[in-house]
């Protein structure tokens, strides 16, 4: 038993008030249908599509009875190395970028590796890291004066001769910010001169107005994470990618956990998201981005609270209430009483989590009106309390 | 990275002639829907039924926008804790009962520890307990002195302080040998007694005529591996649980990997499968026990031929070719031309897989009246060459 891990595992589990487990809130968000969920970056504006039907014929063909192929279906790896421009690189088809995380770790980190994280950030990233290296540093990178990313500067400051892997989430859960080509030039530079990997999770890669990728400019030194919970709407299915040279992926072959494959529904909806993606990404982009601006000018009215990074590049964003005196948490909490799930600030960082709560913005338009309505009443009420 | 994992990895992995990879090979008999699927274990007598309906009410509603519960639908684990009468125990939902194998090595083992499994047995058990003990002992069985499994007497004569944890396949993939009441209850002694944890990994389960689970004579010290692969014909779908007594469930639940829960859909399917099960067992069992007696029948006729264990507990057996001269790779070979997915015996044996070569029988009548036609000629030809 490994114990580093469990102070990481907490602080990604908490249960919020009124809840015994964190499975026990996550199934009462589930089931009531009435609740507007901007609590998981979550994308809720695919409808009828070819997604679904795919994964409808799936299911009628009763072909589930076997094992797909363990690896993936060659033709799903070949669509996402296209939608990557990466045909050169080796792909294998994982639960969801989450799994792909966790190979990545276990692979590449030896006892005595450290890797480079940043807080605000994705913290199963951490505990990943945390149960094969022999540190994480977590760098803080709540302010304006690094652009609320991990920069170029900050990874060379917090390196040594002992650290492995160098993480970029971008766009970054929770804040939105991204790399501009430049930085990804020297992140590179960095990683192929020490020998470093650059982790680059692009969850929210589709969400943003420019992105670049990390595997362009470091090619031996890049591992892409890749998911098809969020722009495709898939999160329920689990399922993603983990991308790289031929020599890491072959590597990270020899440590596989799902030996019997992906589950084949999802891997049939993800064919069919990506072979289907210029027929819906047009409108999910639209909206969400009206989405933000819709919630950008309620914030901007109220004194003392703020947006760090705007616009985000992902499909959510980090109100910051230090200003206003209310602490997110009863912010989450009031608004949770109305059925609107949004997220703690504890839930992506480990420093700054007083300061924030995160919401995400991939649903219908109506929903984030109905958000920003009860948003302003909060701070009414949680002010005078 | 870890080394002793990649001799494991490699048994594992097998690709047939004709094939660069093992996924190219498992993506060819998937995609090929003349093949008659008896490779690997998995069921094809379900029809249009509950199971196939619940999970296209799934997709259908489109909830796979959102993320499950982390640890499964309360529903899930309820129904899974009934189906064993194991109430009184914790679980976690996996992907599969290959995550929980996983889980269940990375929680217990540490480095100086070793754990006992079987030869033949699932070798990807042997992986994973490679990944993190000391020593994987795996006993060899495949003698009528010890009725093809692993004894209780084997266990002591080869277990020591560092044994840590006992693997028990049962019914054992591949031969179908299974445990009495009696052996189950000394195992459960020797667990008590030396605090080692028996691994019953009850995969094929419900095709057994008699079943003793673990859980009820070493309630602290057995844990539980369930899957819907086999008896629910759902192995595509990838879906599991870890069963085990509330100290050691939480503390897997430390170091999960599926931090974002497992494919909903699957759940769905799994939730109803439970529910139904009343409705189809019936059918399914009788027609694998009739399968079984067609292939008896065919290799009692062949001079040199035997199956090692016979009747089978689970819906797979081995068929024996030492006496006739004839390599099993040779005959899973000749078989695949002819559209017949069999296995060869070094799938699931490092010592052994010379010996026989391995058939699953839960497929439709006509489809094994096929195999034991083309078994026979096989038999001929290849006695010749
Ligand atoms: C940065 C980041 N990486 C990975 C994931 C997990 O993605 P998946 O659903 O593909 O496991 C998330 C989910 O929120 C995320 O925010
Ligand atoms: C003994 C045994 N355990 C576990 C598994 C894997 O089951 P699952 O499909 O649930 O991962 C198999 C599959 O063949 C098996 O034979």
């Amino acid at each position: 038993m490994m114990i580093p891990t469990k102070k990481y595992a907490k602080a990604a589990k908490i249960a919020p008030k009124g809840f015994d487990t964190a499975n026990e809130f996550f199934e009462f968000v589930f089931n009531d249908k009435e609740i507007i969920w901007m609590g998981q970056n979550t994308n809720h504006l695919h409808k009828e599509n070819q997604i679904r039907d795919a994964m409808l014929s799936c299911v009628e063909s009763r072909e589930y009875a076997k094992y797909p192929p363990p690896e993936g279906f060659p033709e799903l790896k070949k669509l996402i190395l296209k939608d990557l421009n990466l045909e050169d690189s080796d792909i294998l088809i994982t639960a969801g970028g989450t799994e792909s995380l966790y190979l990545c770790m276990n692979d590449i980190l030896e006892p005595h590796n450290n890797v480079i994280t940043c807080d605000p950030g994705y913290l199963i990233i951490d505990n990943f890291a945390s149960r094969f290296a022999n540190e994480v540093r977590s760098v803080p990178i709540y302010s304006s004066e690094n652009g609320y990313k991990l920069t170029p500067e900050l990874v060379r400051a917090n390196m040594d001769e002992n650290t492995k892997i160098v993480v970029l989430i971008d766009p970054l859960n929770p804040l939105g910010s991204s790399y501009t080509e430049e930085e990804m030039k020297e992140f590179a530079e960095i990683a192929e001169e020490n020998d470093i990997y650059l982790l680059h999770d692009i969850t929210y890669k589709d969400f943003a107005r420019k992105h670049f990728l990390a595997a362009d400019y470091a090619p031996d030194h890049a591992i892409t994470i890749y998911s098809f919970s969020k722009i495709c709407g898939m999160a329920g299915l689990r399922i993603g990618s983990i991308i790289g040279a031929s020599n890491i992926i072959s590597s990270v072959r020899t440590i596989l956990i799902n030996d019997l494959g992906t589950n084949l529904i999802a891997q049939a909806g993800a064919i069919a998201a990506l072979k289907s993606k210029d027929d819906w990404i047009k409108e999910v982009i639209t909206t969400t981005r009206n989405n933000q601006k819709i919630i950008k000018e309620v914030v901007d009215e109220i004194p003392g609270a703020f947006i760090p990074v705007y616009p985000s590049e992902g499909n959510m964003l980090a109100i910051d209430l230090k200003g206003t005196g209310i602490n997110p948490t009863e912010m989450v909490e009031y608004l949770l009483e109305r059925k609107i799930f949004v997220r703690q600030g504890t839930y992506t960082s480990n420093r700054f989590g007083d300061n924030y709560f995160r919401v995400s913005f991939s649903i219908p338009e109506e929903q984030v009106r109905t958000f920003v309505k009860e948003f302003r009443k909060a701070i009414d009420f949680l002010r005078k309390n």
